[in-house]
C-alpha cells in the first residue's frame, strides 16, 4: 500500500494543532513546591512595597521642621531618644530638636519626616545622654523610602503563564503567598511503537535496536512541564493495538505514539485513527526531518504520531507538542523562540521541505552563530545529544551558505514565542 | 561597632571559595529519573551505530555482481525471495539474480552489499512470482549504511559533567543505559536571619517584613541541581544561634545564612564564625550589590553568609554558591556563561564596585541586548521576578552609556564559562 499524501506547510499544520489545544486548569501548591510551574493567576502586590515609610540608609530621624535653622556656621543639636534596629518600631515619641537613631530598612518614628545619613552629623555624649548636631537644613521628606514606592497595593507584579523563577518565588514569599495557584501538568500518555524495538533493558538482537523514542519523549514532557505516563510497547496487531490506544486516550489529557505513522506494511496508526473515528488534521509536513508526523482529534483529546526515527520523533515534539502543553500552562507564547542568527556551515544541496536541523547556539564576540550538531540524518539519535536549537532553513530551490543569516528556534528558552512561522 | 572591612575583588573571591568547593559524589538512578541531572561518567557507545549493516531506504538488497551488465537497452532482472521489514531479518537466503524486499532500517541480508532504491526499479508479477528489475549496475557499498558508521563502540557521546536533555535520554536509552550513573545532589542547608523577618505564612506587622530569601535561595539550589534542606529561622540571640549552626553545618554538605552579616548591632555571623574557628575567606567583596557576602570554611563544609537583601542574596549565591554545586556536580564550566550584549540604558553614575544589575536579555535584528529589569536598588525585591542575566558594569570612575558593549551573566543557560573574571 503506497498512499499519497499532500504535504501542508508547517505553520498551517502548528495552526490546526493549537486551535484545538484545549484549555489549562489549576491546582494549588506550597511555595516551596512552585519553583519551575507556571503561574496560574496574575501575580499581585497584597500590599505597597515598601510596606511603610521607611529609612533608606543608616543614619538618624529627625521632624524636619527642627532643622530649618542648621548652618555651618550654626548647627542644630538634637538629643538622641533610641537606636530603631530593622523590624522594630519606635518605642519613643520624638519631640521637639530630638532624633532616633535608625537602621536601613527600618519603620519612621510617626513624627519624624526626614533621615539625616550617619555620615553627615557628629555626635557627642554628655553625663550618659547622647547627641547629634547638623550642619544643614534637611526638607520634608529627604531621605525616606515610601510606602508604595516600589509597588503600589494591587499591581500585577509577574502575569499568568509566567514559569516561577527564584526571582518569582522571592515576590511569592514577599507578599505572603504560602500557596501558590499553578497550571495544573497536563497528562500526557506515550505508547511505543514498532516491531523492531527492544526495551532499553533489553540486549541486543540482530535487526532489532532499543526503544529511544518513549525515553526522550518523556523527558522532553518533563522538560516542558507535564507529567508524564508511560504506557510501555504497542503489540505488532492491529487489532490489540487499537484496543490499548482507544483505552488509553480515556486515561490522559494527551496521547503520544513514536512510530508507525508512515506509509509501510507495518505502519498502522493511520489504521487506527480512521477505527477510532479520529479527525486526522494532518499527515504529512512539507518538513524534514518529521514530515511523516500525524496528529489527530477525538472527543477533545489530540493524538500526537510522532515518527519512529527519533530526530523525527523530537523534532515533531518541539514543534506540535511543546505549544499545546505551553498553552495548557497559560502561557501567551507557546512557541519555541525564534532568534537571528548566522550559519557556521555551507548546506548547499537545495530541499523542497523546510529543514530543522539540530544544532548548537555559541555567542561569539560578533553576534550569534548556530552549527548542525554532528550528523545530521533523521536516524541519527546521537546528533541530538548536544543540540540546544533547531537552525531552520526554509524549503526552496537553493542551498544556504556559512554566514547566512537565518532563524533559529530555541530549545532551552523559558521565553517563548507568539507566531514564530511565516 | 563599626568595623573596617577590605574588600576584595570578585575574581579573587570566587577564587578562594572554588579552591574549596570539595569533590561529587555519584548516584545509580533509573533512566526514566535521570532527566535534569548531571553524568558522573562519560556517556560511551558501548555498541556501533548502526549496531549492523542496514538499508537507508525502502527498496531492493541485490548483489552488487549481479547487476554488473545492467543497462538501459538490457535491464537485468531479480527475483524477489521476501520482505524484511525494520526489526527483522533475512529468512531465505538471497541467490544469484535474487532480491530481497527491504525496509528502511533492516539488517541487510549477509550475501548482500548493494541497495536498488525502490523508484530505480519496474516490478513485474508472474503466476505468483514477484521480479524486479534495474537498467544500471550498482557497485558494492551502495546505499547501505555501514555498521559504525555514525559512532564507533566505545565513543565519548557525552562528557561527564553534562546535565542530562531529552537527547541525552535519548542516546542513553539507544545503548541500553537502563541505570545512569549521575552526581548525587548536594545537600544544602538554609538559615534565614533577621528580627525583622515573619514567615510566609504570618500577617504583616509594622516594621516587619516577610522572609523572602530563604525561599528564593531554596528555588535557586533546586535550579543548579542541589537538594535543599530547609532549616527555618535563626534566634535573634547569639548563644542558641551559635548552636543551631554548630548542629546545622553535621547535617549538611554547604550551609547558606541569608542575613547578619552586615556590621550591624543585630549581625552575629561574624561572631559565630569566630566562636565556631570557622576560617573566614572574606568579609567584603568590590562589587554591588552583596559587598557584605562573607563566606567561612570549617572542617571541610563551606558557610554561605549571603546578605539579607533580596538582591543581594540573591547575586551573591549565583556568583558563589552556584559554581560549588556545579563543581560537586562535576561540571566543567562551573560559573555563569558570560557573553557580550550591548546596554539598553545609560547607566551615568561612576562606581568603584563593580555592579551585578539584574536585567533581562533581548535578542534583536542586531543582536544582543541587556536592559535593566526595572528598579534597581540590593532591597528590591520586585525586580528580579523578570530578571534572566545580570549586566556586569565593572567599577571605575566613568558610567557607562546606551549602546555600550557590556558582558552579560546568563542565569538560565544549561551551558557555563570556564572563569568570566579577569
Amino acid at each position: 500500500m503506497v498512499e499519497k499524501r499532500k504535504p501542508i506547510p508547517v505553520g498551517e499544520a502548528v495552526s490546526r494543532v493549537i486551535a484545538l489545544a484545549g484549555s489549562g486548569k489549576k491546582e494549588r501548591v506550597h511555595i516551596e513546591q512552585s519553583y519551575g510551574r507556571t503561574l496560574a493567576e496574575d501575580l499581585r502586590a497584597l500590599h505597597p512595597v515598601p510596606p511603610f515609610d521607611r529609612s533608606p540608609y543608616d543614619g538618624f530621624a529627625i521632624r524636619s521642621k527642627d532643622s530649618k535653622h542648621a548652618s555651618k556656621d550654626h548647627p542644630v543639636t538634637f538629643t538622641i531618644t533610641e537606636t530603631i534596629g530593622a523590624g522594630f518600631v519606635a518605642s519613643k515619641k520624638v519631640n521637639e530638636f530630638e532624633a532616633a537613631r535608625i537602621m536601613t530598612g527600618a519603620k519612621m518614628p510617626e513624627e519624624c519626616d526626614a533621615v539625616v545619613m550617619l555620615e553627615l552629623t557628629t555626635q557627642t555624649s554628655k553625663n550618659g545622654q547622647e547627641s547629634m548636631s547638623i550642619k544643614r537644613a534637611f526638607k520634608k521628606g529627604d531621605n525616606i523610602s515610601f510606602t508604595g514606592e516600589d509597588t503600589k497595593e494591587g499591581d500585577v507584579l509577574v502575569q499568568k503563564g509566567t514559569k516561577i523563577t527564584p526571582g518569582v518565588v522571592a515576590v511569592l514569599a514577599t507578599f505572603g503567598y504560602e500557596y501558590v495557584e499553578v497550571a495544573r501538568k497536563p497528562l500526557i500518555g506515550i505508547y511505543a511503537t514498532g516491531s523492531e524495538l527492544l526495551d532499553v533493558s533489553e540486549e541486543l538482537e540482530p535487526g532489532k535496536i532499543r526503544n529511544s523514542n518513549a525515553y526522550m519523549a518523556a523527558a522532553q514532557i518533563t522538560a516542558a512541564g507535564g507529567e508524564v505516563r508511560m504506557l510501555g510497547k504497542l503489540d505488532d496487531e492491529l487489532e490489540s493495538c487499537y484496543a490499548s490506544i482507544r483505552e488509553a486516550i480515556n486515561q490522559v489529557d494527551i496521547l503520544i505514539t513514536t512510530g508507525g505513522v508512515s506509509v509501510g506494511d507495518f505502519d498502522f496508526l493511520p489504521a487506527i485513527y480512521d477505527k477510532l473515528g479520529a479527525e486526522v488534521l494532518f499527515n504529512k509536513i512539507a518538513m524534514r526531518p518529521g514530515s511523516v508526523t500525524t496528529v489527530a482529534h477525538l472527543n477533545g483529546k489530540l493524538l500526537f504520531g510522532l515518527s519512529g526515527n527519533p530526530s523525527a520523533c523530537f523534532v515533531g515534539f518541539e514543534l506540535y507538542v511543546r505549544p499545546v502543553i505551553n498553552l495548557r500552562l497559560f502561557k501567551t507564547k507557546p512557541h519555541l523562540l525564534k532568534v537571528k542568527a548566522r550559519l557556521s556551515k555551507d548546506f548547499p544541496k537545495p530541499n523542497p521541505f523546510t529543514r530543522f536541523v539540530r544544532s548548537k547556539l555559541s555567542y561569539e564576540e560578533n553576534g550569534l552563530f548556530a552549527a548542525p550538531n554532528g550528523f545530521d540524518k533523521s536516524s541519527a539519535v546521537t546528533s541530538l545529544a548536544g543540540a540546544d536549537c533547531f537552525i531552520v532553513l526554509p524549503g526552496g530551490t537553493r542551498g544556504y551558505a556559512e554566514g547566512d543569516r537565518i532563524d533559529v528556534l530555541l530549545l532551552e528558552s523559558a521565553e517563548g514565542s507568539e507566531w514564530p512561522w511565516t
